[in-house]
C-alpha cells in the first residue's frame, strides 16, 4: 500500500463538485487504411481491458482511515476492479464535427471521478468524420502527474505504422518496456524534507486557517533569499471575468498551429518559442477582454511552468519552474507587448538561478497550489494568485501511431480552479502545436472565440515582426469581425451552413505546409526584407490565412485540425 | 421566489456523490415516416430550447441563505439560464443496440446534477437501430415529483400522429394547455400541519441524532392508531447484497412485457395486476439471490407505493400509500408465494383504511424516506427499511406520438439509496408494461440477469396458474441457464455474435401479439383446461418464449422491446 504524499492528498482535498481535479486530454487518430472502425475500436478496447497487470495506481483505489483525507491516505488494490467501468465506448451525434467532439469532451470533463474506484477513465469515441476517432482520457491529479501522463502516452505510441502492441499501455509490461527505452535517468522525486517544507505551509492553512498570504510570501522569500516581485504570484494581479467563482461545467476547445509559424515569431523578436506562445495568448486575451469591455488597466499575469534545463544538464532535466509571467495585456503594440512578456520571463527564470532542481520543484509546486490553498478560505476568486495558466508541454516531434492508427493531434484537457477559470495548455507534436483550452462554462461562455483571437494575435505578431506584408489585407477583415462581436449568436447560422456543406471539414491528414522561407534573424532585418516582397508573396500569405479560417467557405485548413465554432 | 418544502430540501440533504437524488426515464421513439433523423432531432431540440416561457422550476436555481440547506431554500430565476447546457445531443456507439443505450443511460444517471443551475437535463440520443431514437431525462427529486413527471410527459404527447406542438413541454403555455384538458381536480397538496408532522421527525434526526428508530415507529403508530407489523418498515427485513453500501455508479436495464400476460396471472390467482407484478419480481429476486447463494431465510420486503383510490372517489385520487410488501422470497412454490404476497398487500391496504388522502400521503412520504433519514447515521446499509422498491406507475393505455414520432416505450429510471441498491419501477403504456431497473453497479453487477429471471418467474406463474402446459419444455431451458451462472463472462461472446448478425434486433414497431385466449377465472378451472391443451398450443407457447429471449438467434421479440444483455 503506497502512501499518497501531501500534495497528492491536497488535490483530493481541493476537489469539489465545482472543481474536479482531474487532468486529461483528447487524442485524435486516423484509422489505418482498410480498417473497419468498429472492429478496430473493439480491438483496442479489448487490449485496454486486459486488467491482469495494471501498473499502479490504475488498479488501485483510495484507502483512508477514520480521519479520511486529513489522515494518512494510501493506494490499495481494488478488490473488485471493474475494467468496463473505466474503458468506455462513446459516440458523437451527427454530423460528427470537432464541435460535437468538444461538446462531448466538455461534458465528460465536467463530471467527478468516482473516489471508490481507481481514479481514471478512458473514452473511445467514434462518429468523427474522415475516418478519425478520438480517445479522451481523464485521470485524477492525485494519481498521475503531468510527467507520468506524457510517459504513458509515449509508451503506447510508435513511430512505425506497422508496430502493434498487444498489451495495455496501463499494464506493467508496457511500462517496463518503455522504461528500458528511456535514455535518461528517471526523475528524482522530492526528498522528504523538501516535501515537508511545502507541506508545512499547506498544513498551516488546514490546521489553523492562519495568515496564509504572508505565509506564502515568507515561504517563497525564504527559499529565494530575495523578493523579486515579477516571479511571485498575488502581486498586481488584476481581476477579470476569468477570475471569478467557477461552477462545475466546462467548455473545452482545441486548435492546431504549425510549430514553424510560432517559432518564427519568437525568433524574429529574439525570443523563445514559449515567449511567442505567451504573446499569442496575451493578444487573444486582450482582444477577448476588450470585446467584453473589461480589459483591466493592469496587465494579466499567467502562471507559466518552464523547464530550466540547460544544454548537457541531465540531472535537472525535469526541473520545471513556475513563473508568474506578465502578459502585458495593457500594451496595445504587439512588438512592445512581446518585449514586456520576454522581460518578465527572463526575470522569472533569473529568480530561480542557483537553486537546485529539487528546490525549484518545491517552490514551483507551491506556486501552483495557492489557488487550492485559498479556496477553503473563500478567497481564490477575490485574490487570484494569477489570472490564467499557460502551460507548454514538450511533445513528440514526429508522426506517431497507435497500433497502426495515425495520431493526428493531442490536445491537453487541464484543470480550472476557483478564481482561475481558464487554462491554456499546449503540446508540440510532429510539425505542429496542439492547444487545449479548458474554461469554466459559465465564466467564459465564449471560449471558442479565444481560438479565433489567437490566430488574429499570431497574424498581428507576424505582421509586426515583418514576417509578412499582408498587414493591409488583414486589417479590414479583423475590423469586420469586430463588428459582429456584439451579437454572439449571429455567427452560428452561417457556420452551421458551412459545416453542413462540408466545406469547413478538416482534411483527414492535414500535413502542415511550411510557410515560405522568410526567416529574418531580427526585426529590423525582417522589415527590410518585407519591403522587397512581391505581390505574389502577399497573395500566398493571404491564401495561407484563408486556410486557417473556417469561416472562409473555400478554406481547407491544412494546418489547423480541430476548430470548435459555435 | 417559491420556498422548497421540508421534504424537497430533504432530497437535497440526502444527496451525495454516491447517492444522486434525481429521477428520470428513457423514452423510445420511432421517427415519423420519411423524416430524417438529424433534421427531426434538431427540430425537437430547437423546440425544447425555447426558454422564454419555462414553467417553474425549470428555469429556476436554488437560492440559499447563510445556513445553506439547513436554512430556508428557495427557487429563484436563473439569471444566466444556459439552455444548451440542459438540452443535450448524444449518440450511441455501434451497433446501436439497446445494450449500448442502457450503457449510456447508466452513465448519464450516475452523474450529479449541477446545483448551481436548474436541476434537470434532457438528452436526445441518436444512433439506435431501426429508425428509433431515445430521450433520456433526469430531474432532481427536489424539483419535480413523480406525479408532475407523468403530467409533463403526457402534456407533450398526443394520440394523433399528425399533432404538432411548437412549444416546449417545459413551457408555461404547454402546461396551461394541458391543465385545461384535465378532467379531474388537481391534486391537493399536504397542509402545513401535515407537512410539519413529517418534518418534525426529520428535524429530530438532523437536530439531535436522537433515537430515530423509535421516533419513526412512534410517529407511524400515532397516525395509524395501531401497530400492524406487515405495513411497517424496518421489521423483519433481512440483509442481502441488495442491501449494502452503494457507490456512485449505476446499472440501468429495461424490458417490456405485454400487459395482458401479467394481468392474466393476477386474475388467475384472484389477485390484482400489481400482485402479479410483485410475484414476478419476487420470483426473479429469489432466483437472483439463489444464484448468488445468499437467499435469506426471511422473506425480502419491498416498498410498494399503491393507489388507494376507490371507484368514483375523485378526492383521494392521488392518495398513494407506501406499503411494505412481503415478497415471500423464502417460499419455493410460486402459487403459495403469490398468496403470501397478496395477503401482505391486503394487510397493507387495510392499515390505511379510514385515513384521509392527506394522512395516507404524509405517512407514506415518511415511509419512503427512512433510508434518507438513516443515511446520516450510517445505518441504512445495516438497518435497511426494506430490501427494494417496486413501484407501479399507471401510464397511458394507447399509442402516443411526440410531433409525429411514435412512442415505443417509456422506461422509468429511479433512485437507489444507501442500503437499497435496487429499484424496480414500471409504467403501463399502450398494450404493454415497461420496466426500468436501476441498480448500484457495484452491489448488483448482473442487474441484466434480473430481467431474464423476471421472464422465468412470469412463465413459472403462468404454469402454476395453468395458463400454459409448456412447463416441461421450460424446465430444461432454465436449468441449462443455471449451469452458465458460475461464469458470467461466458455469455458475452455468443451474444455479441447474435447481435452482430442482426438476428436479435427488435422490430421497430413490435405490436404485441395477444396471447391465445386462455383466460381461466380461477386456478382450478385453469388446471382443468390445461389438461385439454393441444400439442399445437404448447408449441405456440414455446415459440412465444423464444421470441422474448434475445439469446435465441431466431427470436424476433415482438413483445419485448429493449433487453440489455452483457
Amino acid at each position: 500500500m503506497k502512501k499518497l504524499n501531501f500534495l497528492d492528498t491536497g488535490f483530493l482535498l481541493a476537489e469539489s463538485r465545482e472543481q474536479p481535479m482531474h487532468v486529461g486530454g483528447v487524442a485524435l487518430y486516423t484509422l489505418p487504411d482498410g480498417a473497419d472502425a468498429q472492429t478496430f475500436l473493439n480491438n483496442i478496447a479489448g487490449i485496454m481491458r486486459d486488467t491482469d497487470t495494471l501498473q499502479p495506481p490504475f488498479g488501485d483505489r483510495l484507502k483512508m482511515g477514520p480521519l479520511g483525507l486529513l489522515g494518512n491516505v494510501h493506494w490499495e488494490a481494488d478488490p473488485a476492479m471493474d475494467i468496463d467501468y473505466h474503458i468506455r465506448h462513446s459516440a458523437l451525434p451527427g454530423p460528427g464535427r470537432y464541435r460535437e467532439l468538444f461538446n462531448l469532451v466538455s461534458r465528460l470533463h465536467s463530471t467527478l471521478l468516482d473516489r471508490k474506484r481507481p481514479l481514471w477513465e478512458m473514452h473511445l469515441i467514434e462518429g468523427l468524420q474522415n475516418r478519425q476517432f478520438a480517445v479522451y482520457t481523464k485521470t485524477h491529479h492525485a494519481a498521475v502527474d503531468g510527467a507520468r501522463s506524457i510517459h504513458l502516452s509515449r509508451s503506447m505510441l510508435s513511430n512505425s505504422p506497422d508496430a502493434r502492441l498487444q498489451d495495455s499501455p496501463l499494464s506493467t509490461a508496457s511500462w517496463e518496456r518503455y522504461r528500458a527505452t528511456l535514455g535518461e535517468r528517471p526523475r528524482r522525486g522530492l526528498s522528504d524534507r523538501e516535501i515537508r517544507n511545502v507541506a508545512e505551509v499547506l498544513k498551516a492553512r488546514f490546521d489553523s486557517g492562519a495568515n496564509l498570504f504572508s505565509a506564502v510570501k515568507r515561504f517563497a522569500n525564504a527559499w529565494a533569499g530575495n523578493d523579486d516581485a515579477l516571479a511571485l504570484p498575488f502581486l498586481k494581479v488584476p481581476r477579470s471575468s476569468i477570475n471569478t467563482s467557477i461552477d462545475g461545467a466546462r467548455r473545452f476547445v482545441a486548435q492546431t498551429w504549425p510549430f514553424a509559424r510560432i517559432h518564427a515569431v519568437g525568433k524574429a523578436f529574439d525570443g523563445t518559442f514559449n515567449d511567442a506562445v505567451l504573446a499569442m495568448c496575451a493578444g487573444a486575451l486582450r482582444t477577448y477582454l476588450q470585446n467584453h469591455t473589461e480589459l483591466p488597466d493592469e496587465s494579466l499575469k499567467a502562471m507559466v511552468p518552464v523547464s530550466l534545463r540547460e544544454e548537457g544538464d541531465i540531472d535537472s532535466s525535469n526541473a520545471v519552474a513556475a513563473i508568474s509571467a506578465d502578459l502585458a495585456t495593457n500594451i496595445a503594440d504587439p512588438a512592445q507587448r512581446f518585449a514586456a512578456i520576454q522581460a518578465s520571463m527572463r526575470a522569472g527564470k533569473a529568480f530561480y538561478k542557483g537553486m537546485s532542481a529539487a528546490e525549484v520543484q518545491a517552490i514551483s509546486l507551491l506556486m501552483q497550489v495557492p489557488g487550492m490553498l485559498l479556496m477553503p478560505l473563500g478567497l481564490a476568486s477575490r485574490l487570484p494568485p494569477f489570472n490564467t495558466v499557460i502551460s507548454n508541454v514538450p511533445g513528440i516531434r514526429e508522426t506517431m501511431y497507435w497500433n497502426g492508427a495515425r495520431l493526428d493531434g493531442s490536445y491537453p484537457a487541464s484543470i480550472v480552479t476557483e478564481g482561475v477559470a481558464l487554462n491554456i495548455t499546449l503540446v508540440s507534436y510532429d510539425q505542429n502545436v496542439d492547444f487545449g483550452i479548458m474554461a469554466c462554462r459559465r465564466s467564459i461562455p465564449q471560449a471558442q472565440r479565444i481560438i479565433d483571437y489567437m490566430e488574429d494575435a499570431l497574424t498581428e505578431l507576424e505582421d509586426a515582426a515583418g514576417l509578412t506584408s499582408a498587414r493591409k489585407t488583414a486589417a479590414p477583415r479583423r475590423s469586420a469581425k469586430a463588428k459582429t462581436k456584439a451579437k454572439p449568436r449571429a455567427k452560428v447560422a452561417p457556420k452551421a451552413k458551412v459545416a453542413a456543406t462540408g466545406k469547413a471539414k478538416p482534411k483527414p491528414k492535414p500535413k502542415p505546409k511550411p510557410k515560405p522561407k522568410a526567416k529574418p534573424k531580427a526585426k529590423a532585418k525582417a522589415k527590410a526584407k518585407a519591403k522587397v516582397k512581391t505581390k505574389a508573396k502577399a497573395k500566398a500569405k493571404a491564401k495561407a490565412k484563408a486556410r486557417v479560417k473556417p469561416k472562409s467557405a473555400a478554406g481547407k485548413k491544412p494546418t489547423t485540425r480541430p476548430s470548435r465554432k459555435k
